[in-house]
Order: structure tokens, then sequence, then C-alpha cells
């Protein structure tokens, strides 16, 4: 099997780190324990391993193509669409009433690990179906939701999120998409959208466009900006799909990787105008794309968490198969598996670290939204989502930027056969790519932790964050050995550099913005890999108590800590110095424009 | 153009860094001063910009490809290599003897970085050729250097290196081709070599293998390794390429990058045996290999820097053009270009410090290799042999891992575009992703640096050079500002960072193997860093003191400086930690191997 779901590790994140158990107390998740998500993730892991896996590579050799305005999935996918949809998991999340299964996002954050480990290029159909489904069950009419909701949740149709223009990238407020009101409630539109994700296919019966656009009085910027419903078939009175839409796939791109995932560019109303409807109200599209987005990204950061995972599965092995060289330490005479030199191990071991780290502190994140979502009480309800809004931006670009580093190190430890694409590192290190760019690169989620998420409640929740890793801090004091005295002392650092830059933050944004910004990136990184060094000691205290149950896993959780420990969490003092010793910008914009 | 070759910037390096008129005075070398080095650069400059940058991308959707044992290369690189062998470029290094031109390996770097900048997989010819002339040069007799030698520095033959086969990589001890003696001196080869760069190919009338292979009475492992010649046809009485010998490309490798440059599958003897002669003394080929490996790892550290410099300028180029979102410090009302975004600063600065510090620190060590040629002072020439011999590995290590994390940014700052293939900056990362493999992998180096150049010493190079920069350091503390005041504090951590992690690998590595190659790539990574700072830290001080006589120029080698001091440098703490604090192997060793 090219891919195994880490299903021990999820379990462990999810009852040890994330709280299920007090998930399950919540109204609404009373069956959602850890028995129930060890049922869903053992069925997604065999779907993923046997059916979705496979074609992954096939995906890569065999992109989707284009022909006069047809898009064809590699051969193998529609069969697996059908049998993801068959099996209900476009629904995993997304509420009962609408023939969804209504899990926790805990369980689906595991759910779609392991769909994006499986396959990447496959699993982004369903992740712009579900940003899709929470845009309009956010903002969409009730009509509106009884008849895209369920068609999108069995998997009959598929959604996109329609934002970009080739003026209008990160700038949202450069969107020129018009949307003209033809006075019995329905819109024209008119315009170009670029990179749309699974923008067009044969996958499914119908393709529900979401689009952004301006109505003709609207104002300028991103105030002006509307979200409209533009199915590929105009939906007839009965929910069936009727003529189609005016909304066509001029091109797809040829890309570094992900190359079965078809990026489309759509062209609306060339021959009349693509028939929308509003969703929600005139000029309020970009707050509603928001609140998709933070699921979107999300989902993005746990792209990231996914392809680390399957990148190290490749490297170990690999690494254990492979016969080269004898050990450095004499200890045998033959040359051995290369897991057996040092240097592998180094690089395993930091795969393995990252891997474990980003997924649990997006487990831990995931958890905290279904706090947010269903607690009883108002002010713990508050509480959460602000965490949970805080940990966004740090998951999608902590852990796609890792990932790109991890399936780095998994080409370097194929050595010569991982430059080959035969052996297939290098797509992990191409697709990966892309995560740290769409829904919004790393810059832009690091602004939005700047200014969303530190700024605008004065370091509250990074606070409240710290004083937790403060009481982690001090559980580590009270055990013996190097593995604690490590950790310790490097979350200790950790933590104090994290406390330093959301001070300096916070008190210099408005003083010297160039200068809070320059070090927005690293301040993402940093609390990255501070929060989850955290996770990492957070799971070193529970398997020292438990190690007597199965000491090699226990033992695996602790010696993975410290190696985190070790080699990851003494680079958040190095960022500090990056940001709040060099004052920020001086260093970073001391060179003008004509320098460069 | 697509690349402009960087001639200040290099002649800065030459003239302040690297002592180009100090090198002027070593006999032999009298006409190679500054002007000379110039007017090379130039004339390169102007081939490597007009006529093999724009066939990057051509070699990149085009590849080599191959039929019935014939490669044909990317169209137009055949013209290519013509020009190129007809400017006398191959021979820029080489002997004035055997029709070199005999120039400083300080000026060759500099023509180095260019070729490779311009196009990665056409640079691979020559590279591989220059191998191949080092390798006779070192070993061959008086008949071999004259018969091969002028033909490879004319360009009309080509030259490769054949170490790999599919059981040895890394561990040559593996190495299985046979020779077989034939009584007249000459030998019959038996065996596959993979991974062979331009091992076949139609831009030359003849190719040059150096094969490595077995004797039949050879001793087992690396001591029973001889070094033979075997040409694609062998070589009549006159010296014109005769019979077509039994040695054939059986195909080609399907790769992540370097598309143009063909990796052959060499088949030696399939029909009878493959005629070879031996290089110097059987049983040591492995020594020879060594010899030219150096100048191989030498080239291929300049491809790091070289292709950082290509992505960097590409994405300097899209940055000031592209305009997207409003600065965040107010000071413009409309979308401005990105480079005037605080985090776009940040990757390009990244980019720029990279690159220079890089480029830097290998000019330097090509000028102690010149020094090691030609200083007429035995004692003086073993100093710079030993400083030359230490800096390779890291030179070989550092340029080439950090080129792609620069090539990486390079994606980054195209956004969404940057994954489109078309954009070209993918390229770039793909390319680079074989620099930290081929001639030896990271953890090779490492081992190298560890076990020949620091350990065989005492220490004693790594001492010496530590103490330079101290003496660096002091000199930093005689200037005010910001930006020295930034290198002083950084530049003094990093000192101190690579003192203590030298004295630990000189003190563990016979007690403890395991905990000191733990280290070992962390080492040299931290080594580069450091080292490469001293270098920006050099430039900085003689650029300040000729600031008035062009402070654009000037200032700008401060400000990068400053830069490099803030957010590079203080990674050398971090790696300090993960060597010496963590004791080595215990974190990277705690898992055993059925726990991955």
């Amino acid at each position: 099997m090219s891919y195994t779901a880490p299903v021990k590790d999820m379990l462990f994140v999810l009852s040890e780190l994330s709280g299920i158990a007090d998930i399950a107390k919540l109204p609404g998740f009373e069956e959602a324990g850890l028995e129930t998500a060890q049922a869903v993730i053992e069925e997604s892991a065999k779907l993923c391993g046997e059916v979705l896996a496979p074609l992954n590579v096939e995906g890569d050799r065999n992109p989707s193509s284009w022909k006069d305005g047809v898009v064809t999935a590699t051969p193998g996918f529609a069969d697996a669409f059908r049998q993801f949809a068959a099996g209900g998991w476009q629904g995993v999340q997304h509420p009962v009433e609408y023939e969804g299964q209504g899990l926790p996002k805990l369980i689906a954050a595991a759910c779609i690990e392991m769909l994006n480990a499986s396959n990447l290029s496959f699993a982004l159909c369903p992740l712009l179906t579900d940003g899709a489904i929470e845009a309009l069950l956010t903002a969409g009419s009730e009509a509106q939701k009884r008849t895209y909701v369920p068609k999108l949740i069995s998997g009959e149709w598929t959604g996109t999120m329609n934002l970009t223009e080739p003026q209008a990238g990160s700038d949202l407020a450069l969107v020129r998409t018009r949307a003209e009101p033809q006075g019995d409630g329905s819109y024209k539109l008119f315009g170009t959208k670029i990179f749309i994700t699974w923008g067009e296919h044969d996958m499914a019966k119908n393709i529900v466009h979401l689009v952004l656009a301006r109505t003709p009085d609207a104002p300028e910027g991103v105030k002006g900006i509307s979200l409209f419903i533009v199915p590929k078939f105009v939906v007839n009175e009965d929910g069936s799909p009727g003529e189609r839409n005016d909304v066509h796939c001029v091109s797809i791109e040829h890309k570094l990787g992900i190359k079965a995932s078809p990026t489309a560019v759509l062209q609306f109303g060339d021959h009349g105008g693509a028939i929308g409807h509003l969703v929600g109200e005139e000029n309020r599209g970009l707050e509603y794309m928001f609140i998709m987005m933070n699921a979107a990204r999300f989902a993005v950061g746990m792209q990231g968490v996914a392809v680390s995972d399957r990148a190290y599965q490749k490297a170990v092995a690999y690494a254990k198969e492979r016969v080269q060289s004898r050990p450095v330490d004499g200890s045998a005479k033959q040359a051995v598996s290369i897991i057996h030199h040092a240097d592998v191990r180094r690089m395993l071991a930091t795969m393995r670290a990252l891997t474990e780290a980003s997924r649990a502190l997006a487990y831990v994140a995931a958890s905290h939204c279904d706090f947010a979502h269903r607690h009883p009480d108002d002010a713990k309800r508050a509480e959460h989502q602000a965490i949970y809004e805080y940990l966004v931006p740090i998951v999608k670009g902590w852990s796609t930027e890792l990932s790109i580093d991890v399936a780095s190190l998994g080409v370097q430890v194929h050595g010569g056969m991982g430059f080959i694409e035969e052996t297939g590192a290098a797509q992990y290190y191409r697709d990966a790519r892309i995560l740290p760019i769409y829904e919004g690169t790393t810059a832009i989620q690091a602004n939005d932790l700047i200014g969303r998420k530190t700024v605008r409640d004065g370091g509250a929740v990074a606070q409240a964050l710290l004083a937790e890793i403060a009481q982690t801090v001090e559980a580590l004091k009270q055990h013996d050995g190097a593995a604690f005295a490590s950790m310790h002392r490097h979350l200790s650092h950790g933590h104090d550099a994290l406390q330093s830059v959301v001070a300096f933050v916070v008190a210099n944004v408005k003083r010297d913005p160039n200068a809070v910004f320059a070090g927005s990136v690293p301040y993402l990184k940093l609390a990255g890999v501070v929060l989850g060094g955290w996770q990492m000691a957070r799971a070193m205290l529970v398997a020292q108590a438990k190690r007597e149950d199965d000491p090699s896993f226990y033992g695996a959780k602790i010696a993975t800590a410290q190696f985190y420990a070790e080699h990851v969490l003494p680079q958040a003092v190095a960022l500090e110095a990056s940001i709040v010793s060099a004052k920020g910008a001086d260093g970073v914009l001391a060179l003008s424009e004509d320098q460069f």
C-alpha cells in the first residue's frame, strides 16, 4: 500500500490532545466520541489507502485534460469520486438536516488529512465543494440551501470558489467581474476568473460556481463585492440541471504539481451573460467569502500535514530497504540499510516531528472550532472561536511552508533516485509547492495573524495561549531525564520568544507598521514552531504517564518530542532575533527598489 | 534578457574579497589581474546572456531525447555548444600547454557561475568535461594527456564521470563493473553505470568516459577500484575517432529537473567488451576520482550560487512589475508593485543575501585553490590547500541546500503564477533539487567535512579561520550605526557557535561517533552560515570605506550585509543548540528502526 493512514497516531491526538471525549459531551455530538471517530477513521482509511492512493501517481502522469471546453479527469477519478460520494464522505462535517453526517470538525480533520495524503489533486474537488457548502450555509437563503446543499453533499454536484482574476490575486479590491440585475431577481455575469480549481470536469452532473462580482452601482474596492451562485447548468424548478449556462472553461493551466486537478480559466458571459443568483446581501460578498475561506484555509493547512505524512511514509520505506555504506560507529562490517546512518535518521526524524506537530496543532484548532459552535456557554463559545481564528492562519501558513521542507527532505533521503520521477518522491515536492500560495499566500496569512488575530484584541488570545504554554513548561519540570530537560528548556525559550514578539507586534503596529509587517511571516513561523512544540510537549507528558501500557508507541512519542525540542524549537530564538532585536524593518527595507 | 550576469558584483568579490591583485602576483598568473578578469567575464556574460540563457526554457520543455541508443540534445544546444567551444570557454582554467587559457580558478569560478545561471542543463556538459580533464591531468600518462586533453578543451570531444551503479551510489565500495586485462595493455570492461550526466549525446564527435571498475584480482571495497578511459569511439593512432566502442546508452532518465541534460544508463561490454585503458596505477582509482571530485564538487556549489541568482533576478523583475494591494504603512492610496510590500521585500532580500554570501564564499575558496597551486612558498601552498579543502564541502553542501530555499522563495514571490510552468520560476525550483544530491549528497559532504577536514588535523584549519573571523568581528566594532552593530553582534555569536561545534566534533568523534555524525549536516550548514556571514561582514567593511565613491552600490552592500546579519546569522545559534546542547545523537537516534 503506498499510503497507510496513521490511525493510531490520529486517535492519540484526538483523544489525548484535542479532547474528543469533551466534544462528545457537546449538544448534538453525543455520538461523536472516540469509538465513532475510530470507526469513521478506519473506514475512511480503507477508501483512501485502497482506492485513492493508487490513483495519485496516475493523476501526475496523466493529468486532467482540456479539449474544446470539455475537461476530462484522469482515468479512474470519476469512478473513485462516485465511491467517495456513495460513502457519504463529502458530508462528514455538514449538518444532518441537509443530509450530512453532522460529525465534529475534529473527526472531519482526520478524514481530510487522509483524503489529501492519499491523493491531493483528487481531494481538492471535495475541499472546494466543502467551501461552497459553507458559503451557502452561511449566507444562502433557505431555498438556496435546500436546492444546492444536499446535491453537493451527495456528490451529484460539486462546488468551486471563483475569486481570482488576472489583475486580482491577493488583492480582491481589484475584482472586475460584473453582475447585472435582470429585474427578475436574477443577474447576468460577465468576466474572467482564473485559477479555478476543479472549475470544469466530468465527475459530476453539475458544478456550482460561487463567484465574486460587482453590481453596477457597487462602491469601489472590497466593499463593493457581492457573492453569486452561477451553476454550470441552470437549475430547473424541480431541482434538476437544465440548460447550459454561459460559463465556459477556455483553458486549464500547465502546472508544477497537483496536475490531476484541473485549474480552469472560466469565461463568464461571452454569449449573452451567465445567469447568477445573489447569495445573501449585496456588497457583503467578501465577508461571506472570508467565513468560507477560514474553512478552506484550515483544510489547506491539513493538506500540508497530509503531504508531509505521505512523503515521510515513502522516505521511511526507502530508508529501510536501500542498503548503502557501513555505519560510522563500526557496529556493522557490511553495508547496512540507510536508516542506520545518523544523517538519514536525522532527516526522517525531522520529517516525522514536523508532521506530528503540525497534525496535532491542526486537530487542536479543529476541536476549538467544535467547541466554538456547540458549547452551551456563550462566553466559552466566543473564547474558543477566538482561539480557532488565531490558529487558522498558523495552521495554514506553517503546515504548508514546512510541508515543502518535509517533501524536499523526502527527495533527499532517496538520493539520486529521488530526482527520478518514476520514484514518486518528487511528486510530493512539486505538489506541496502550491500549498503556501493558494487560499492566501503565507504573507496573507501572516497579515491576517497580525491584523485581525493579534492586534485587534491587543494580543489577548496570544497571551491566553502563552499562559497555557507556561503551565505545560511547569509540568515538564516535574519529570527527570534528558528528553524532559530538553523540552523544558527549549519550550521555555520558545514561550519567551513568542511572548516577546507578540508584545513587539502590539506595541509597534501603529507607530511603525513596516517594522511589524517585515516580521510578519517570521512571526507566523515562530508561532507555528512554538505552538507545535507545545503540542509535542503535551503529547510527551501523556506518553510518560501511559508509557507502561505500550512502551514502543509512547516511547516513540517521547523520543519524537525530544527531537522536536532539540532540532526544531531552537529556531524560535533565531526567529525572534530577526523580528525583535533587528527592530524589524531596518534590515528588510534598507534596500531601495532600484537597489534590487 | 532573461539572465544578466551580475558583473559588477562579481568584480567586487574578485577584487575586494578574493584578492585577485595578489593572485596576479603569482607565477604564471601575471596577466590575470582585475582587467583580464573583467574582459573575460564581460565576454562570457554576452555568450551566456544572449545564446545560452534563452535555451534554458527550451531545454525544459523539449528535453534531450533517446531513440535506439541515440540521444539527441534539445534543438539549439549543439549549435550553442559549438559557439561555447569556439570561444575557448572549456579551457578557461586548464593549462596552456594543453591549449587551455591557464587562467586562475577564481576567474573560472565567475565563468562557471554565469554558464550555470544561464543554462544549468547545458553547463553540466562542460562541468563533467572539466572533471575528465582534471582526472587525466592528475593521473593520466603523458600520452593520454596529449591524446585526450586538447580534444576535450577544444570541445571536439566531451567527458563523463562513471561512478554510480544501481547498487553503488554513495557507497563506491559496492562497485562491480569488471575490467579484464587483454595482455596488450588494454582492458575490456563489463558492467552497468547509471546516472551518467551527458553520458550520450550528439553535440561532439567523441565522448571520453572515465570509468571506475575492478580488475580481476583487485581487493574488495574501495581499495580495489581502478580508473579507466573508455571512449565512445576507440581512438586511432593518429588521434582521430575510430570504431564504435562497446558502450551503449540503453536509456535516459525522466527527471524532476535539468531535463535537457541527458542522464544516461550506460551498458559496458554487452557485445564483447568495451575497450578501456587504465589511468594511473591499478587500485588507485578512487584516489584520482577524489581529486577530480573536489573540482566537480566546487563546481556544483557554483551551480547552487548560479541557480539562486537566476531565481533572484526573475523574482525581482516580477516584483517590480506586478501591481497588487496598497502598502501597510498607508504611503500610497492605490495598489502598488509588490516590491513595496514588506514581506516581498523580505523574501527578495533573503534571496539576495544568500546568493551574495554563497558567491563570496565560493570565490574566496577558489582563490585559496589558486594560491595553493601557485604560491612560491611550500608552507603557504599547504596552508591554502588545507583551507580550500575545508571549504569545498561547505561550498558544495551549503550553496546547494540554500539554492532550493532561494528557488522556492522565487516561486512564492510570483504567487499563483509561480506554480504555472509557463512562468518559468518553477523550473529553478525543480532544477535546484538535484544539486544537494549529485557529486555527493549533503550528508556525504558533511562526513567529509567532519572526517577529512576537521578531525584529521584536530580542527586546526577551522580554528585558523575562526581566528580570522574574530579579527573581522573586532574590525566591525570600530564602526557606528545599526548595520555594523547588528553584524558585530550576530557574527560574534556565529563565531562562538562555530567554535563550540568544532570543539565538540573534535572532542567526541572517537568516543561517540554517532553523536558527532548526527550533527554533521547541521555543522556543515552552521559553517556555511557563519563563513558566508564573514564574507558579508568583510564586504561591509570595504563598502563603508569606499561608500562615497558609489553610494548606491556600496550602500546596497551594507544593507544586504545587515539583512544577512539579522535574518540569516541568527540560525547559527539554533544550529549549535541542535548539535552541542542536545549532545548530538540522543534525540536523533532515540527512535529505533521499527519505531519509524
